[in-house]
């Protein structure tokens, strides 16, 4: 029976509660997956100002991948550089140590501070530009069923949820909830950081009032909770935070300061002898925050602070005497709140792998460090693609277990991290050695230096699991709780690290310059993985000038060319070749001696309208302009031989073993993909005619095959 | 008497005929000054693809002074290499040489290519972003009436044009003229590349109906003429070009190529021993250009070709015998054209500077060499500046007539430079050192090279003028024809070269990375010149640990801050004093043992919101990621004195002298800038009472600031 057409309406693949970070990375991945998404969120605007502004490298690096790490890269203002500033023996300020912000060549971008609202607007653009999804505001979701019995069956949907359309007044917070960690102070919500291509947005306020006070039921096959640490659907799971709560009150000011003070445009870490301490975060348009300890003790357990009597007069003057005798003022205040500092995190991510939590719903802490909106990103951008492959039916369900054992232990190290960080930051220095109470400036620097690599986001390595072939007990690398070795019984692929001894299993895939074969551009590695559902297979073809490794290669193409060939079992003949999983080439010979043909033609895959795919050959060679990657080198791998790479949709390395090593390569695929009905075994290869002078009659201009060219997007444009 | 309302909206600054890049680069200059100005365009929409499409290095760093070259940067397709290909002794095509196609170092970007309606697209954002200028489409100019008397009055119009509103049938090019020389030919105009943001262009046809058959009278103080080859404004003006055309026929292919030549991605010249040249640009999106020729003789002088026979098909069958034996074909074609050979360029670039012509209506060349569409640009480039200065009333009108001076010069180049390129590659190639009508491959291998400073814009050396303090004969180093000393009767500003050794008069100031002083982010130095109509006094304060060079840099800061001084009378009191010329610095100790506040507050000027300027002083030091830009080595400037540059808005290089010659700057500038009525001699020491404690009361919010913040660009962040 067909569904009626309001059935049919009501029903998404994935409806996302909350429109944060996090909820919009969970709708930009499904906006390039094609599934049927919706997203709402209960605050009828974007956020203006104000929230979490730090961006990882590692966050900067995904934003690439979906094409607007640019856009931050110039809004933001990049941090340099950490200056920590300490009492001398008389108690005068003086900068004691100076620690570089972003370690050096860990990623190829560094820190950068931006406010939230410019990162939810490159988001809303780019999620636009790829599908219909749009933000649905004013959206506040009421009630929440789930038929348990129908969890296993992927095509059903069981889950229920009743939304309500909500009146502009509202869906306006009147006391904005600015602190991540639950702790709502009123501060002043004023609309200056708005540019104009906020205006659209604003705009579509307007429009709230239209379905004011309506409901609504969406079925929906998945539900991902974004809806921060206050989590509606959290709270409907039953699920709960775990941690604890200091009394430590820190205050925040944005503010265009005016001060004598030197670092004023760098991270600044002041202690002061007897003031409490102060964090100098320089952001863009001239703002810079300032976290303030309000506070100096922890003696007051128990006690509770009168938050009515903060205010930014209060802050500024705790701000004006930890950094006595340096001035500081301000004529311009942006924003500002207080918060109090406290660390817990979720005990569950999901509801059978059909209601998931992301964000602040499961892990909260202190915003100094400048982590939650990373790792809350970060837990979409884990789970976003797996959603997508399941969906889309390139995957089994069983996937989907990985995002909690993988994204469950890095919120607990985050915590972890935020814990010890924030002790020693709101501790007054010792004095000496024998002053027991204070914070040794000596072990807070260390801190400072070691907490940097976990900061970047670049540290983050997945345990073993069906998509990380590496060695090692699953439950002890994973969060503890889910059997995620895939459900397939047979043995699990092996790896073999020590043919690339530079790239770790579990771990984002480093990136080294690479020369496109046929147009000499140098590329970083990673700009080559953008997220588009793809895995990747990287064939580190070694020296293809040599015959024997040559015939390696030519075999490795031959096996990849048959019908049977895991590339074509699990990809449908109504897809392109390498919409699956993609062939990448980086070999070690010099550019001028080889070319793209080479290479087997599954290498680079021919169309009938476009020819020859020139973007998916690369060489570890100098480039014009940009120097040598020594892509090999920096990999670790063997010049002459090479290995080959499996790479996840999201950029972590699943398996590393020999060039052409196919069947261990079918067997790490086997464990978690689905063979497709009708899979794609057509050759690529050219037709003879295709390359011939006389075969006029078939060319056609360029309006019958318009949709061709329209379709392909920059990223489509030769490497 | 008040004008009347009616009067009053027919005057305008400036008027722009022809929305092409030479037009849109103008109106994108005025956008930035404030400058009252209109732009209209007969066609009905902007052009979608097609046209020409190569950019110069130089053009790219003019897009970034503009902040769009990323945009640009992104989306086109890079071009590193140029492969020359040429019959062996057996006839046999082979890569014969191979040539970077960028000269390394001479420029932060490369060559790239992105076809026109890309670059107008742009132009058209950028403009928007920046001013209430519009394009008018639809709208052609009728009769151009000149007041002679009137010209040297600046406060008048003495210019009058009647303008037509196009219905939208007329506005849309039946025929489009396709080629720059003006020889057109009918082409396939589909609007495949018709991007996403482009449908408010398309939708803005439809408003054409509102006022079509209507007429008005504008007048303008200034025209400016970007009409094309065919230039209207320079019909009415009596003006004409002089130059030659060949009978060598040229065909254009845009097309996907499938092919198994396996240099298509790479930059071509391919000579065949009989079936003529073909010239390969690869392009955005998978296309490549293809530039064929179609008679291999010029013995046809006098014989017309016939047109109507010249179609793809042809086209495409000389192309498949020039790269015989390898094959050729496509699917998709996104454009074609034909064109015959000819230059040509103007006699007279203005009339009384009071109407100027630029671009195609003042030179016309063949395509090939990629130079049409950056000269056109680089014209208005030079000329935005210039008129937004005197109408603003910062300079002496004289200051226009560098605009022919300095360009047609330059004009002569460029046509110089296409007949020779043009000839060598129309030739047949030399059979060996006897065979004199052949062309030898040596000789044209050396103009490519050769060429390709030229080819990068980077090469452009205005001569001797009131703004080009060099020695030697302004009218021999420029077109001839003005007088470009200046008004002012008394002697120029002398330059001292030796101090820069690397920085030469006349060009572009070459870019090498600095670091910012305050927050040690690494900057392009030519990131900081941006073009938004300042002069900067660019001061190499040398090492200002040695305390005689730091007596030195007082020095100059106390002259800079009289009353007095240059900066001060050229300034205008309702100007933040670094709105005209802008002082920026760079020194040579180590970034570490040294703050901003040693150096004289005018370097850092203060502002009472928004406090000191973090933005102007920059040290040459190592950076954490992007190693050591080296400049003062690198700029040829020693590291202990320094020197200081005075740099024109359109960043080339005005002056060079001692670091603290105040004098002589003094004199650069009283050449040609007028003294404010009232100036600025405002100080810019922060009153004490600002870096206290205890001004509360001054403290506002940020909704009674808004304006300052909202109207800070991304640039005003700090630096």
């Amino acid at each position: 029976m067909a569904p009626t057409s309001s059935e049919k309406e009501g029903k998404v693949d994935v409806l996302i509660i909350g429109a944060g970070p996090a909820g919009l990375m969970t709708a930009n991945w499904l906006s390039r997956l094609g599934v049927k998404t919706r997203i709402v969120d209960k605050r009828g605007t974007k956020i203006f100002n104000g929230q979490a502004d730090g961006l990882q490298c590692r966050t900067l690096e995904i934003f690439d991948s979906f094409d607007f790490a640019q856009r931050v890269w110039r809004e933001s203002n990049h941090m340099l550089e950490i200056n920590l500033w300490n009492p001398d023996a008389d108690g005068k300020l003086f900068r004691s140590d100076t620690i570089p912000d972003t370690i050096p060549n860990i990623s190829r971008f560094q820190q950068v501070v931006l406010h939230q609202g410019r990162i939810e607007r490159f988001f809303l653009d780019s999620i636009a530009e790829h599908s219909e999804i749009r933000v649905e505001r004013g959206v506040m979701p009421e009630s929440l069923e789930f038929d348990d019995s129908k969890a296993e069956d992927e095509d059903t949907y069981p889950i229920k949820i009743q939304l309500r359309h909500l009146s502009e007044e509202e869906a306006t917070p009147k006391q904005s909830a600015t602190s991540s960690n639950g702790a709502g102070i009123q501060d002043g919500l004023f609309r200056s950081n708005l540019t104009g291509d906020d205006t659209g947005d604003l705009l579509n306020t307007a429009r709230l009032a239209d379905k004011a006070g309506s409901t609504e039921i969406v079925e929906a096959k998945y539900v991902v909770g974004c809806d921060g640490a206050h989590s509606w659907v959290r709270n409907q799971l039953g699920y709960s935070l775990r941690g604890e709560s200091t009394d430590f009150i820190w205050g925040v000011l944005d503010i265009i300061p005016i001060t004598d003070f030197p670092d004023i445009r760098m991270r600044c870490a002041i202690h002061s002898v007897n003031s409490g301490s102060l964090m100098v975060i320089p952001r863009e348009n001239k703002l810079v925050r300032l976290y303030i300890q309000l506070t100096t003790t922890d003696k007051l357990a128990g006690t509770k602070v009168d938050r009515s009597k903060i205010n930014p007069d209060v802050i500024l003057a705790s701000a004006q005497r930890i950094l006595h005798p340096y001035k500081l003022t301000y004529r311009y205040c942006d924003w500002w709140t207080a918060y109090q500092i406290g660390q817990r995190v979720g005990d569950n991510f999901s509801l059978r792998e059909r209601v998931f939590l992301a964000g602040d719903a499961v892990h909260t802490h202190s915003p100094k460090a400048g982590q939650g909106m990373n790792v809350s990103m970060q837990d979409t951008y884990n789970l976003g693609w797996k959603l997508g492959a399941v969906i889309n039916g390139y995957c089994d369900r069983s996937l989907l277990k990985t995002y909690q054992s993988e994204r469950r232990r890095i919120a607990q190290d985050l915590i972890d991290f935020d814990h010890r960080f924030s002790r020693l930051f709101s501790g007054r220095p010792a004095k000496d050695v024998m002053d027991e109470e204070g914070i040794s400036m000596a072990e807070f620097k260390d801190a400072f230096v070691k907490g940097n690599m976990f900061a970047s986001g670049i540290a983050v390595d997945y345990g073993k699991s069906m998509i990380v072939a590496k060695e090692g007990s699953a439950e002890d690398q994973g969060d503890g709780t889910a059997d995620v070795l895939g459900s397939a019984k047979r043995e699990g692929a092996q790896s073999k690290p020590e043919l690339a001894t530079d790239i770790k299993l579990g771990t984002r895939m480093p990136s080294f310059k690479v020369l496109n074969q046929s147009d000499a551009r140098p590329w970083h590695f990673q700009e080559l993985l953008k997220s588009n559902g793809r895995w990747r297979l990287v064939v580190f073809a070694g020296d293809v000038l040599d015959p024997k490794q040559a015939e390696r290669v030519q075999g490795l193409g031959n096996q990849l060319n048959k019908p049977s060939s895991f590339i074509r079992r699990y990809t449908s003949h109504s897809q392109s070749l390498d919409s699956v999983i993609e062939v990448l080439t980086v070999h070690s010979s010099p550019r001028k001696d080889v070319d793209v043909f080479d290479f087997p033609p599954i290498f680079r895959p021919f169309s009938a309208t476009e020819g020859w795919d020139y973007g998916k050959i690369c060489v570890d060679d100098e480039s014009y302009h940009e120097g040598h990657g020594e892509a090999y080198k920096n990999y670790g791998i063997d010049p002459k031989a090479g290995c080959a790479v499996i790479i996840r949709p999201d950029q972590y390395v699943s398996w590393v073993g020999e060039m052409d090593d196919h069947e261990m390569m079918d067997r790490f695929f086997s464990g978690f993909m689905r063979e497709q009905k009708e899979s794609n075994a057509q050759t690529i290869d050219a037709p003879a005619d295709m390359l011939g002078d006389g075969d006029d009659g078939k060319k056609v201009d360029s309006k019958a095959v318009d949709g061709a060219v329209m379709g392909g997007s920059a990223d489509g444009a030769p490497l």
